[in-house]
């Protein structure tokens, strides 16, 4: 990742961000959006489904005809290829995915893998030679709704996961993940490669933000520093269940009061550090019934930082904090999970960041906040993100909406950055 | 309620009360407590079932043995009458009821109608001739846990409800109660009366505390100087989902941070009336995704005062307190009920205050918070509670457990005031 080099690369592709165009860029995201197009303006193209598989097919029809070349590993991960001036070296990747949510929007992921075709045909367009091949690739499985668990086809690729262990996965119609697999697998015309089999150079993802933190800062590029690490706790309130009419307040032992005021604890204790995401999403009270006092309390935390040691240091906080506030209450703390950060290397930064500034678009760093594939990819080869705003921070949703704008300054420095890659 | 007559009927009901016995009432509530026994000690003898039939076929065949006889209404209120007298003077009328919970105790409800019995067979052992005929009462359906509303009988009783109007309830199972009436009146070997048909002199209902206050004081009878009025409100919190990793605190609005805010701002508004009872039972959160924030938060609150007006002041409270209490989400209190408390005279207090008083027995004053059919009764003629203490105010519960000293306490303590005031 050498400075001459890049610097060469640099001129080179201001005049390829030239080519990239916002159009076609919008055109392919519609195009896509049509398979397992919901009646609320979203998509619901869960992974190996027959609206993924017509994703797949309709990606590879496309690079056909720009003379690209298609393949496809034992995991279904889908690759387009860009031969560079020394085919035998490592490819510079990238790519996202295009499997959705089940209520899912038509940008996450979708313009990832849209982002990094439009780059291959620019760099068509642009008449350039980079030295490294250039492939884009499109995941298998990065949402982990309809199989679990998600970031699949990065995993198997990046040899976290092995294969076998994940072909036995069921979904909730009994079906198989490797019947769903073999089905996506022959009716995808791409030539079967093996998953993992080759060495990457680096790997660049960009996707939608999925936070309000561009659109707050009226930027319009993220340089992603990292991937939040995530601790998931469950909190255990237990009290004695009562009548709530003939037993007075300070006799009882009432494990929704109890549970309360350990959120509002934690909420206190917490709540300074931006960085932090605490968060409790599943809280359930029993028997929940009107006039009886709660006897049990049930809630979940899901707690993420960009920095591993602030999570321990807030998970132990969690710890103490909740066995002190819930009063006459017994309370227990499981630690359910623990996924360390992601931290992406500095010159994977300075590329994205280089390229930003080269083409005059404001760009800020900021952590992810969801998992990515890129999480996996960090493991085997240098790799770094690139986010674009969406409107209000809405992900997961039937509602998630981009500009056509932003796509494009994305693509853009995508585009450069990919450039200057191949060329080392 | 005379001072003469009474002065005459406390020396006599001295004597009365050496005849009530206390291995009697336990092995008679033992006997009870057979139909519908649970394997962990409790009952499950729910209102019209073919345990609550067996029940009061024991009664009627221990009504018989004893030379009493025995009427059922249309609602099946079941009573066994001791005559006096003068037979065609309204009659002293106690009891309560022998339905259960699903989960029930063996002493909630069944204990007023053994310690009524049981002041009738030790009328009839103490040789006492009263100017009136005291009654003892079952009352169909106090629980309401089968066929929706509970204290269903006293209601009929009194006039508050038709009777037409509860035959069409249905059970879970889709029973209609009018066939489930039908087979219990058929069942049970009493004579048909009307209900409500005639009127009562007075009216006593001897229960277990089901809480705890008698049992921290120490003390064994309570007499019971109303019943609490019941507001229940729902508050219904919405924000507005979001990423649990992507989406920073600041920029949230989450439903179930700003139901948490709004428990912790009533609890400390309310918490200082030691009078009032205040109980969040039900509490949901949505979607309830461990790593979703919650977009919406409902829970209910049971609100308890034995005073009218400061149950009316606490309602309003609430609905002030709630709507700033919950930060950039927005809240709606909705008042779903409010039944006003019932006042026992100030006469039916002293003469349950100076039978246990003449006994030696401690006693405090205290108002009923769970509901009773006495609430009902107390429209139509002076009525009267007394408690008895329960281990640790545990009711509606298996384990529910008085002492066998306690059950003869009260029932001597309702024995030498039924006898007073049926002389009068």
């Amino acid at each position: 990742m050498a400075g001459g080099g890049r610097r060469v690369a640099g001129n080179r592709s201001r005049a390829l961000a030239d080519h990239v165009s916002e159009a076609r860029i919008w055109r392919f995201l519609l195009e896509l959006a049509q398979y397992g197009a919901t009646a609320n303006g979203g998509v619901n193209r869960q992974a190996l489904s027959a609206e993924d598989i017509a994703a797949r097919i309709h990606v590879v029809r496309w690079a056909e005809k720009q003379g690209f070349s298609a393949f496809q590993d034992e995991i279904g991960n889908l690759f387009i290829r860009r031969d560079g001036a020394e085919p035998g070296l490592p490819p510079v990747l990238t790519g996202s995915h295009l499997d959705s949510q089940p209520k899912g929007g038509r940008f996450d992921g979708a313009f990832g893998v849209v982002a990094g075709l439009e780059v291959l045909q620019a760099l068509n367009d642009a008449g350039t030679v980079t030295r490294r091949p250039v492939e884009v690739v499109a995941w298998t499985n990065e949402e982990g709704s309809r199989f679990s668990p998600g970031a699949m086809g990065s995993s198997v690729f990046a040899r976290v996961r092995d294969l076998s262990a994940v072909l036995e996965v069921r979904d909730r119609d009994d079906v198989l993940l490797r019947d769903a697999l073999r089905e996506t697998l022959a009716a995808t015309p791409a030539t079967t490669r093996e998953a993992g089999g080759g060495t990457v150079h680096c790997y660049l993802e960009a996707h939608i933000e999925q936070g309000p933190l561009l659109e707050e800062a009226g930027l319009c590029i993220g340089v992603v520093t990292g991937i939040q690490g995530i601790a998931r706790l469950t909190v255990d309130v237990v009290g004695e269940e009562a009548h709530a009419g003939t037993v007075p307040r300070r006799a009882r032992k009432d494990a929704l009061s109890g549970a309360v005021a350990v959120v509002s604890a934690l909420e206190r204790e917490l709540g300074s550090d931006d960085d932090l995401r605490f968060t409790v999403g599943r809280f359930e009270v029993f028997p929940g019934s009107p006039n009886t006092v709660p006897g049990r309390a049930h809630f979940t935390i899901d707690l993420r930082h960009p920095h591993d040691a602030r999570l321990h240091a807030a998970r132990r906080r969690i710890h103490e904090v909740a066995m002190t506030a819930a009063g006459p209450c017994s309370v227990s703390v499981s630690d359910i999970s623990h996924v360390r950060p992601t931290v992406f290397p500095d010159d994977m930064l300075r590329v994205l960041r280089r390229s930003a500034d080269g083409l005059g678009y404001g760009a800020m760093s900021l952590p992810s906040g969801a998992g990515h594939d890129a999480m996996h990819l960090a493991g085997i080869c240098p790799t770094g993100m690139l986010f674009i705003p969406c409107l209000r921070g809405i992900s997961h949703n039937e509602a998630e909406s981009i500009t056509s704008e932003h796509a494009a300054a994305g693509t853009r420095v995508l585009a450069e950055a990919v450039a200057a890659l191949a060329q080392e």
